[in-house]
């Protein structure tokens, strides 16, 4: 029973690679419309399709309670509507959680995403150069999401591709932050991280 | 011709969907065959489970070329053979990339891992704290593969989870390291992270 279930799973796989080819992808359940993978030699336009095609990813900030060790965490995030993407990463995050607690601390933080959380990467391994990943360093900051436009703009992105977060609890005080970007570091093929300021990220059309 | 391919998706997704009922999951190519998930009252059983089926993380060090920021990177990771995890994770890092370099000048490191890459959260958002993800932090160091039993024993432990790496360039230097775990942070369910010390995560039989 096991046995032929491992084979229709392969069949099928098989035409979920044929839809992929076809820029549709199946990432957990959900059918995303996704435009094609940029060319490796195009950093800029790679770094922002990671971006706005993950929807969650590592967040990393220095804690405290733990001698100063660096802390990743897995978070949703969103950078703005669906394909419409601004690049700048934004959270939904309480200080019941350390890495809310630890960002009001020390705003030092980073947010790591992979190619290979979409699907994308076929047999390659995760660690594969050609499989890409981008890392944004910078500074972790609340935003005031009632007053400030930014604010305003950042709970519409979040929400608009993370439904649940408008049901989480009002007593857990959910707050929404940004990552300042301030370094970008960017694996898309062989020979090293691909050189990208933050300004070539940022005014990058999508 | 997209509409006849995305209701073909949703088709065999549906028949991933039932495959994945039969504790067999489709992970970005790879069938892998799988215990059930663990009862999430079952703290240390939830955590190796977590650690054995993921292939790949972020693992997290501190960047002094970044003014001591926390970076995190994706890398492919194992912690045994097979079905045969021990709870440990190794890793096969080259100095070519920041991350062994951050470790050998400053060992402080957390490795993060998340239910939602093996795709069995279902249509949760990735940070529904039902979608378990844990972080081990601690210390990363070198091992030495050839003469250590412990560098061998990871180096099969790598190579058999991830059979791409047996073809990396030599001239590339990489080497076997280790996550030596000193704190465990554990989201499997509401209410906080779950009290979870190394030893009685290392000590969990699978």
């Amino acid at each position: 029973m096991v046995m032929i279930l491992k084979v229709l799973c392969l069949f099928f796989s098989f035409f979920l690679f044929l839809c992929s080819e076809y820029c549709i992808v199946e990432v957990h359940g959900r059918i995303l419309s996704i435009t094609s993978k940029p060319d490796p030699d195009d950093a800029s336009a790679t770094a922002r399709w990671l971006v706005s095609l993950n929807s969650w990813g590592v967040l990393n900030t220095i804690s405290n309670d733990l001698g100063g060790a660096p802390f990743g965490n897995v978070v949703s995030f969103s950078d703005g509507l669906p394909n419409e993407g601004i690049g700048i990463p934004y959270f939904y995050l309480t200080t019941l959680d350390p890495t809310a607690r630890n960002a009001l601390q020390d705003e030092r933080a980073s947010l790591t995403v992979g190619e290979y959380a979409l699907g994308t990467c076929g047999q390659k391994d995760p660690e594969n150069p050609t499989c890409s990943k981008i890392t944004l360093t910078g500074k972790l900051k609340m935003l005031d999401e009632k007053s400030s436009n930014e604010g305003k703009f950042a709970r519409n992105a979040l929400f608009s591709k993370h439904p649940e977060m408008k049901g989480w609890p009002k007593g857990h005080n959910f707050q929404v932050f940004k990552l300042e970007i301030e370094d970008i570091f960017l694996i898309d093929w062989y020979g090293g991280p691909k050189p990208l300021t933050v300004e070539q990220y940022l005014q990058q059309k999508m």
